[in-house]
């Protein structure tokens, strides 16, 4: 009977760990909606889908205290051991991120409601579209990788954030361009630059999940050394 | 002599929380000083002091990392009740926060890098010094607030983040307005916009732990409700 009753307690504990990372998911997944309607809003102008995006933002933060405290209970009544621990410190941490992750969002739904009714030429929104697959697609392995628990897949993310600082630096070089070509540009481009900067910052957030995913998966830091060794090998 | 057993365990115990409490102080400081040479190396352009700041976050970095090794050993090894745990993971929270506010001060000393030998005019520069003495009290505050446990503090904190905000959109406009009347000030003004924002989320990072301050304090979360309550009973 004991071991009835020790079973019980591991399958439960385990239930519990596989609920807090199925809210992770939730979470992600919502916060992959946001993305979406956030820029979706800012290259169609689309007030609804603007609006839609800044309510959707609540949610997400409830979330984000909802797994704050499931984690807390948690270790307060599970007592886990070092590793659970350390999974479930992690969890804070990755809602931490999917929350910041969620706030750029709201930011880029906000940013569309001050471009209304201003000129807006469809060549400067080429650069953020591509901007925003890149970053999504990073949000999206991350979130796998994560998940997973893949250390390849973490150290490709964090590898291809460099790519997404590329395209930053390009696109703030081009919509400069644009404003000194012409001064009714200005105010265009320059919420547009802070999109573009919304866009990089969530790229960052990936990364931070994606370097979680990987201390999840091996036990170590992801250091730039490992990265660059995975380059290496990858090219060879 | 297992009182005296017990009394060890809890005095270590209570030196542990202390000891974390003292980290937070610690890092708190260090953040404070980078945004103090962070937006000196900006107003200066400073390159030895933007060089400094820059090299200074990792030790920030390395802070948050051993906040987080702390944090989690002490619950592994104390298991702590649930009003201490949760003490504890708002360190972490904490020290997540001040991470990123050295890496808002790291910005700063890295777009002074930028500015060299750009066209400078110093009424530039006065939105951006106002807003850096308003952000760095609302980071000392909230710091204040936070070791002290100091409910009214924190309100005022998170208050005051308004002013915060609005001197940030003041400041918005200044700088666009430069732009438009001279195309000239449009690459200085583009980077100096990005330093307002920085500072503007250095402000949100210290409401951030005003609200962790907050709860710690009262054991509510602190709604706008709250808020406006202080509010009405401040102008009463």
């Amino acid at each position: 009977m004991p071991n009835t009753g020790t079973d019980h307690i591991v399958t439960s504990y385990n239930e519990e760990l596989a609920a807090l990372a199925q809210a992770i998911a939730e979470m992600g997944g919502q916060v992959e909606v946001a993305i979406e309607n956030g820029t979706r809003a800012l290259l169609r102008l689309d007030r609804e889908l603007a609006d839609v995006t800044i309510i959707a933002d609540q949610r997400i933060d409830d979330m984000q205290r909802q797994i704050d405290e499931m984690a807390v209970s948690m270790i307060a009544r599970r007592q886990p051991m070092a590793s659970d621990l350390r999974a479930i410190i992690t969890a804070i941490h990755v809602a931490n991120d999917l929350e910041r992750i969620g706030d750029m969002a709201k930011q880029l739904a906000r940013r569309s409601l001050k471009l209304e009714g201003i000129n807006l030429q469809p060549t400067f929104y080429n650069g953020v579209k591509n901007m925003t697959a890149l970053v999504s697609r990073q949000v999206k392995d991350a979130l796998d990788a994560y998940a997973n628990r893949e250390a390849a897949a973490s150290v490709e993310v964090c590898n291809r954030d460099d790519e997404v600082d590329a395209m930053h630096t390009s696109l703030f070089r081009e919509l400069l361009t644009y404003m000194l070509e012409d001064p009714r540009n200005i105010t265009t481009c320059t919420h547009l630059l802070f999109c573009a900067k919304n866009l990089e910052r969530i790229g960052d957030h990936a990364t931070n999940i994606a370097e979680r995913a990987y201390y999840l998966a091996t036990g170590k830091q992801l250091t730039s050394d490992v990265q660059q060794l995975q380059r290496q090998q990858i090219k060879a």
